[in-house]
């Protein structure tokens, strides 16, 4: 056996073992009707500053948290902070992803049970974080203008494990001659199919529908609860 | 023994393989007076680009050759090729760092013995690249002022690895709000004296400066073959 096969099954025991836990924290949160909605891409797609304008603004209407994952530095979630709703930040060391054993240990006796939209910020990666189930409902993938139209083409595992695509900093399209249609083929060509939203967190444009994507999955969750309850 | 512990022992094993063929690279490529450059960085910091002018540069003065990694693809060899060097794509899958093993084989039987100034752009990656020798002389790390300035707090060690920060996209500088005197204090905060560049690979400006710096690691490497031949 090489140490490159060793290392591949390895991997696929500790993959097991967090698909298992991410099937009972999904479970838990399903059960409490908590949507969980959770970010992937590079780093300095300006996942942070997104999510920090999504919490300010749902903040007024929802009780909502957000875990943060990163190697080192808890810079990420002093700027979530500014939104006002709880933050915690994970840090990872040397390990290029969340997994569902740390935020299950994040959760543990942190936030409220009335909690009713929780975010994930996984690692900046478009490689490591797509093995891993969060038991989250909602994955974003967010790639922005600055990275180049091919990205989705050279990491489609991510592009793939993910549910909707969201191309941030808009405002800067025309500085990089950013071309939208060259983008949105590479992501239907490695997922046919895929929404896909165009914002800028900084001007606000294209939020609201991505706010309303996830309200209408927020009532989801909540009559899924109410089901749950009736049974 | 916990399974993450398991783990961190079979990629130790993996890393000390590694190491073994990057020694071995590293003495043909000092044998040889081939000077060997590696560009790390993030997903869509502006590597190809960057690379693409250099080779399209010092391809009037020397013989230069590159090797690039990627998951998926030969988009980025297709675009290094049209500098006229000899460019030969490697796809590692799902593998999210070039290894020193993978260098070799792609080396065989392919450049010229005559070549003597070999680039290797690694998969787009803060992380994974930063564990993995590869037998080059020089590392540069790259990070875009699209990213933020605190990325170097968030991912010390891809800047401990290398030997040269390469602050990229300077012509975004403004547009983004980017500002040089934090980006340069968290590069120095985690390696302090790190050189630093600031260039735009789109005006060119900066650019002089790293050609030089190449130039004469070149003519270093050159002369430790000299002495070797004479010993």
């Amino acid at each position: 056996m090489t140490q490159q096969t060793r290392l591949v099954e390895v991997r696929q025991k500790v993959l097991k073992q967090n698909d298992v836990v991410a099937r009972e924290l999904r479970q838990g949160f399903h059960d409490a009707g908590v949507l969980v909605v959770s970010l992937v891409s590079s780093p300095g797609s300006g996942k942070t500053y997104f999510l920090e304008r999504i919490l300010t603004d749902m903040a007024k209407r929802h009780r909502v948290a957000a875990l943060v994952g990163d190697l080192a530095t808890d810079n990420d979630a002093a700027r979530l902070a500014r939104s006002g709703a709880p933050v915690k930040q994970i840090t990872t060391g040397t390990v290029c992803h969340l997994e569902a054993e740390m935020v299950r240990s994040a959760l543990t006796d942190w936030i409220k049970p009335d909690v009713e939209i929780l975010f994930i910020e996984n690692v900046g990666n478009l490689v490591c974080p797509s093995s891993y189930d969060l038991g989250e409902d909602l994955r974003l993938v967010l790639m922005s203008v600055t990275e180049g139209e091919d990205k989705p083409l050279k990491y489609p595992t991510i592009f793939n494990t993910a549910d909707v695509a969201v191309i941030t900093k808009m405002d800067l399209a025309a500085a990089v001659e950013f071309d939208s249609n060259t983008a949105k083929a590479s992501i239907n060509s490695v997922r046919p199919g895929m929404t896909i939203f165009e914002v800028s967190a900084k001007t606000g444009k294209g939020m609201d529908d991505l706010l309303q994507l996830i309200e209408s999955r927020y009532a989801s969750a909540q009559s899924r609860r109410s089901v749950a309850d009736v049974e």
